[in-house]
């Protein structure tokens, strides 16, 4: 498992040209001799082991594009591709998928049902990998699925679930602020787009600290604000770039309409004009109860399991939701930080690493999610 | 004269209630068996002398309305009502235009034309006497007319004139911004009043740093913000009231309206209601540079003048723009503050006072100006 | 049980001034010859009922206090206090807990251990009555307190309660700001308050936005922002009192720190003082997991209780903080709205009332919790 | 004067690169026979032409350097140099003072006193060109100064001149505010420079709406406001640069404080660092009143000149400020918009020209300053 990631570590392509990783895994499949199809939705591989008897239908999924970030760790299994770098894991997820297909393939005698190995590209970047490839028939007569991400600042042992949303919906605006530009000695022969836009950031502080209910998580950025000119001449335009992070349909359209009628107003104060974009990103992942219930089951049969905790939400964003919104299924996070460690560098960053170990744990847990599927009672798949 | 104004000073009567000494201020012509109209617009009293050949109609204008204020000097002079006082030197006015009435009775067979002297009430307190005493027909047959106002921050025997307005618009609006109140715990079940108004209030402070030319005067004052309640409910309604002074009539109607566009922008963003109200109050007091150079050059015939300088224009109001509306004219200000004082208060302070001694030079400027009015071939009368 | 209720609803007191309310509970105890205790921590009550074996001691408490709000209802037992109502069901929870204590002194000679019955006076106003009762002894030997709130606009029949904190911290801050006030025409010669105030009420909403994190529920609310002053004079001073609700004590102490660093900046950058005062309401209610699982399982016994369910924490304050922070137990919301009921008025309304149903729901949760409690041998008093 | 003027405009330099253009108004010079210096505190030329008999030396000033800007006129005289144009007129201030020269060299035995001809380059540039000129001599043993603008939206045969100041002194500032960048879903990991930046905008606006006089012009612009980054990164940094006009050497002390104390309070608040440089450029332009006098009485025989009045100030820069600090003299502008042309393009436009008319009035307005400032009774050079 550890030779395989640190190939993919020194070997990592960026979302949606992860060609040749695609093909190292397809053909990891291929030399055992189970049946794989590729190009899934895109540069996705999809594998399918069928145990011995009927059974329920088990996907799991884990994705393997890297980032555009260099690698700055000085270790022996370092990136070999300038500027490119797996600095969020996915390099373990896919060893990890990989090798409990291995070991599922060998015991595929004494199984029930069918496994389903998705292994996905272009998680990093929206519009992702998942929506293509669940388009394109990965999860035809799945009845579950199930995934993790390894967590490089929770201790290697510690499985995490959440009943409820675990992560959130990741969306992106832009808001343009067409004003008049002019003479800096002039400001009464222009419309300030600087000033407007300057009220505009404050106003929309107002809908998470007023409009939205306190108990409720979210978040409205303006991330980039740019209005670049020479020191004397007034701002024509500026134009504001942000993210919205929410765990909640509801909450999602009130925010994207609630930013359109404060810009109007604004622009409205400001005999300005404006256009807004609002591109939804990835929606929250909603994990369904009865399988977080079963992971965590799961989790305590494994022997490396030492901590099973409930955790808060995560406001960042994973493609995992689509899934969920197909089928039943879970998401969970795997701890990966290794004892004694002292400096941990966070994901995506230029030093992330994780710890190995962790590889096991996540096969371990998914597996015993997957096989234990077949036969836990107390699991219905219905609504 | 000495003895008129502190008989005044004595007596102060609020405005649109000073009908003792308006009935003072007419006996005082009657004993000199002058023509006198009382009742004119309200208490204003219009008395006329005329000279013994034709001429001109010249009219000074005198105010003799107090202040609701607490007389707190230690004089002997002091006001015997309580809460009311002469602030603002209305009685040093008037015991000026008396005397100098007393003058030109006393010269009137050597005189040309005719004089009128406009005692007026309510000068204080908007909607002001000007107003209804032009109505009343004092200002009619009136080819120009000349006032003054004694000042007390600037040393006696100083006049201060100028061409151009030398008085402010002085306005009054009110904002009510209606939300919707509630739990302070519950902020997205309410429209905070009081998070809409603080950002109106913000707002309101670019009409004047962004949208009035920089060389126009203007003000936006909000003078008050009040949304009482309990610490733990929301704001249902706030209420701003201010002034807003103008010294021209396109930025008094911009900025009227551009309160409007603002507050309308920030309620449609904020999702709240309002109620606007401006209410005008005097209009900018504009001399006519004609009266004005003839003003300048008479006062260089008044012994006691030692200094004549344009000043900056005032942003306080007077309703003597109505007189200037109407006819001719121009105003001006006469020092006050005797050499050696050390503390001036300011007009409208509990211990206001002035140097006597400026009456006179108030009444020989007023004086030349009207008598030389009749002469000097320089002026005309023409637009 | 209704009789009870309709005469407390007729005879209300408010917070601190319910003397004849204890009264009348100390008479019900005494009428039944169960020890009693008066004038606890103020005017509280205390029974307690010992049963005839050795065992744990539970305390279950009901607070039963009024509002000084004028009751608008159209009901025979409609308050006759004028201007004083019971509108938070304080005597709903009095008669439950009346009721529940007879059952139990009848059923004494069958249990164990003893039950303590705490009446608390002044729940609804700060700093309330819990926190000197229990000063008092009220909790002395106590292993376990129960109480639970009747919720008007949850349906009969439902237990709602939570893991983790329930109801918030509810602190109270008030903020002047003083500024140099001055003519409305001359702001260049004050520091202008309201301008200064409008910032700041901008910048607190950063707080909840920028500043917590956004799974943390925190609300800052300026409720009241008063500076009143004539149209033409420019504020003085400002004050503004409001509210902030945590659930989480270092949420709660650096926004106590954070609120006092906006205003020190802004006053920096205006020029003005200020003075602030940050007074602490009552703590997070924070109920104990084992407790709150033993209510679950208990409520499941009860046959009217149709639904269990856990609730969103509520951002209202409760001071049955205190007991919780003194002994292990839980806090819970018994539903109190009748099937079919159209309009409900809610909590501190002038109409406000209750689906008097609820209150026998209330009681038997309450005392099967408390009775189980000794043998239920899944629940420890550990840690 | 038109082939002079049609030749420069041909052969445009910017700032400080104006070489070609100072050999060839030397040249003139020097085929005239007239004593001139070159490279003079920089670029400039200088000329002196002595009339027969002893009096006033008299210096005359045009700025000849041209702007960055793509010339789109269609003439025949349109700038052959890509990206350089003579936008702004000094092209004829140049053509005229030339002719000037030639006029006064042919009359000199005729006229009393010296007339010095400064032709400076980089005036469109801080620092500029009058500076070094004056500390390279260029007003050595100079009694009087005179220099106008062509001004091409205001009639040719019209003289501006005004008492007081004319023009702004032209400052830039620029701010850099330091927060913490970070994950836009974790606004709490971070300092958000972007909000406190544009609270900063915010607040900027009150130096001019609530901290300087109404009567006292002046602009606080923020021009530009760059922070720019990926939509899910908050910010780290904000860069703010922008222009600050004033007429009067407190008021512009006190901006640049107060901006600082306005960044200093906000970054207080919002635990930000910052950077801030207050550059000054020209100063204010401040005519001396005897000398405007004397050019109002000069363009009252100029035939072609058919209104003189006085305006307002206009809030651009001008190094001619510089010559005014050293010597007495003034500063005027010369109406350059010939009759019934309807499309006006403003200074700096690129398809900016002139009436050519208007540098004859240029030219006869200055010299006959200049040759009656000699025996000119009432002007004096005292004071």
């Amino acid at each position: 498992m550890v030779s395989i990631r640190r190939y993919l570590h020194q070997h990592p392509e960026v979302s949606f040209q992860e060609t040749k990783t695609a093909a190292y895994i397809a053909n990891f499949y291929r030399q055992l001799g189970i049946e794989t199809r590729t190009g899934v939705g895109g540069n996705g591989v999809v594998a399918r082991i069928s145990g011995s008897r009927p059974g329920r239908t088990v996907a799991l999924r884990a994705d393997f594009d890297a980032l555009p970030i260099q690698d700055e760790k000085d270790v022996p299994y370092k990136s070999t591709v300038p500027g490119v770098m797996h600095a969020c894991g996915h390099d373990g997820h896919t060893s990890a998928l990989l090798m409990l297909a291995n070991a599922v393939h060998a015991l595929k005698d004494d199984l029930e049902g069918e496994y389903v190995f998705i292994h996905q590209h272009a998680e990093e970047y929206a519009p992702g990998g998942a929506k293509p490839m669940i388009e394109d028939g990965c999860l035809e007569g799945v009845d579950a699925i199930f995934g993790t991400h390894l967590w490089a600042t929770v201790p290697t042992g510690t499985i995490q679930y959440r009943f409820g949303p675990i992560m959130a919906a990741a969306d992106r605006f832009e808001i343009k602020i067409q004003g008049r530009g002019g003479h800096g000695a002039q400001p009464h022969k222009t419309k300030d787009a600087i000033v407007a836009a300057s009220q505009l950031v404050l106003e929309l502080q107002q809908i998470v600290s007023r409009r939205i209910s306190p108990i409720e998580p979210a978040v409205v950025t303006v991330a980039s604000f740019v209005a670049e000119n020479a020191f004397n001449i007034i701002a024509d335009r500026a134009n504001l770039i942000g993210t919205v992070r929410t765990f909640n349909d509801d909450v999602r359209d009130f925010i994207e309409s609630e930013i359109e009628k404060v810009v109007k107003g604004i622009c409205l104060s400001s005999d300005c004009s404006y256009e807004y974009t609002y591109t939804r990103g990835y929606p929250a992942v909603v994990p369904h109860d009865e399988q977080t219930k079963h992971v965590v089951e799961s989790a305590g049969m494994v022997a490396e399991v030492t901590s099973i905790e409930e955790m808060e939400p995560d406001m960042g964003g994973e493609d995992f939701a689509y899934y969920l919104q197909n089928v039943k299924g879970t998401f969970f996070f795997t701890g990966a930080k290794a004892a004694g460690v002292e400096v941990i560098y966070p994901h995506h960053h230029p030093k992330f690493d994780f710890d190995e170990k962790a590889m096991l744990i996540a096969a371990k847990t998914l597996g015993t999610a997957a096989i234990t599927y077949q036969v836990d009672s107390k699991v219905s798949t219905g609504t």
